[in-house]
């Protein structure tokens, strides 16, 4: 079993807060990230897949196929988006790193399934000092 | 002559137009940075002083006095904001980093000037692939 | 489960020799280490916790809580400090990476389980070429 | 248990392809990495090893002492050297970095035991965008 | 005048030699980059411009059109190819960082002065340790 | 006129203080720099040569010679060392970035020299946030 990972960045802006909560629990809660005029972040993204190598090839999923999904169905979303406002797959949620990573495992699980490998991890950094993993379950 | 960089960091959203540019003209000339519902960075910035080394304490300029300095007047404004809607240094231009660092420079020269130092470079990363300098002049 | 991580730094003096060796067989085992004068390192710290995501804020952990938490029972405690001389949780140990991080674990462990979460990982880069993980077993 | 890594660098050139197939089809699936006059890599190493810390010397293992079995049985093989035509452990395979974890887990696997510790995970960064990672099975 | 900067990578073979130096004076000045088998690297490319502010845009120079400029000039012609047999602007000369900067200015000034700026270094990486700047005189 | 650089780290341990000063005085001044029992950092430094490129070789300088000077007259003094008691070349001084850019250019400045080249920039990163830079006037 080999683990192989691709790195991918994006550029949004969100809020963190709920709209059932006042100002100043939203305030109090999420601090300056619950800011009303957004902020907005660098995101790093590492998409890591896991499978057998395929004696063929050498590789476990070739690049050149994982990167356009990724892009496809994650980053093209995301890029220079609002993800309150225009993401579907982020629709309804809090904007947090962790349902970032949640909203993308779903994304990217059933197209790597497809391609023969399995999705082992996403990893975001919000900033070089915070990042969230989810490996699926 | 000595120079001493220091670097901060900070979040923020912001939108690339014109509002009197159609949708459309904004879109060809800005690209996605036009986003209507924004966009956002981990924006890095180094400010780089010179001066002679004071014999008494062996620094061009105390860091401890530096930092806040940067903080109050450049910093606290941009973390977790709206680079078009609320930053005062920033009103009425479009918050390109050229503007940015043209801005942080007019924040930073007196205050500079008042600790016995010059401000020599004011430096913005947006992305890992993009940054500009500006040095006064 | 979801994996959220929080990095800190800090910048430490430190020692690695046994009094009860010669200087000779310290330097045998330590290397340059074992200087009797000292040397010191930017240590970074990584530490890592994994919990179920609070449907309320889209969180784990809020890191607002999370980092004082590090700052007060670890940072304070290592930073601008001397590793061999003025901290409690490393007395009577020689401060290797591998005594740190495990020292660390057992700072931050039943801090993060009164948070509602678990500690994962603990881990420490001492230099950019070596790190070290304590996982809690 | 405890987890230490060590990172090491090397600079190689590769080709992918299969003497067997088609400049076409190598173009096709290995893309602008088959290029008949080669290319080139950074390649960055980072090698763990995992065991209890020795109470005597507070270190799973002596850097000291992995480091240069590192350097013998993998880098010097490597760096500045050609993957496709000079490397003993990595003959008659196609050089995806995926074969280069494999080829240097089973370097580094025997002498790691033989060094009182386990070989943990051999992982290499290809570019600052990709990277594999093997943990023994 | 405001300077900004764009940075590009490429992965690219080559080999430092002359062939009116025996193999043994090669080794010697140029000791394992010598390498008759060829090594690489991933180099990364820093090209700054400046200029004045561009009032109706806010930029010196748009990115948009900045980038594919280098990479037709410049990445394409190097990327996953081998500096000594491949690249026009390269024909002959012993591929050294220094002899790549240069090079890559004489592709990059003309059509910089054309958009209307002008070019003010190439800065390239060979490894994270050593790089080359050139200021055009 | 080409400038290449070389980057070499070292770790020490130092303290800012003057004995002349009251311990009140100098935490005032030096903050927590200025702890008795020592602190350290994994310091970086860049050294910038420029020159003409040579035509037989297409360098400005070996860089195979250069790096041992660096090693001999600059890293090896300061690398798992006390800034404060054991380098020659910062004896009677504070040991702040500042003073160790001067003493790392008094130590390369006519050795450089030496090899047909100049020095042009010492460069030291004290933390990931703080550098300071001297260009010999």
């Amino acid at each position: 079993m080999i683990y192989i990972t691709r790195r991918e960045r994006f550029s949004s802006a969100h809020r963190l807060f709920r709209s059932d909560w006042s100002d100043e629990k939203n305030l109090d809660i999420f601090g300056p990230c619950s800011n009303p005029n957004w902020h907005g972040h660098n995101f790093e993204l590492f998409v890591t897949v896991k499978g057998d190598v395929n004696p063929e090839t050498g590789f476990v999923l070739n690049l050149k196929d994982l990167s356009p999904v990724i892009k496809e169905k994650v980053v093209n979303k995301l890029d220079h988006k609002n993800l309150n406002l225009e993401v579907d797959f982020m629709k309804d949620k809090i904007p947090s790193t962790e349902a970032l990573v949640l909203g993308i495992w779903n994304q990217l699980a059933a197209p790597v399934k497809a391609m023969g490998a399995s999705l082992h991890c996403v990893k975001v950094f919000e900033t070089e000092n915070n990042f969230v993993e989810y490996f699926g379950e």
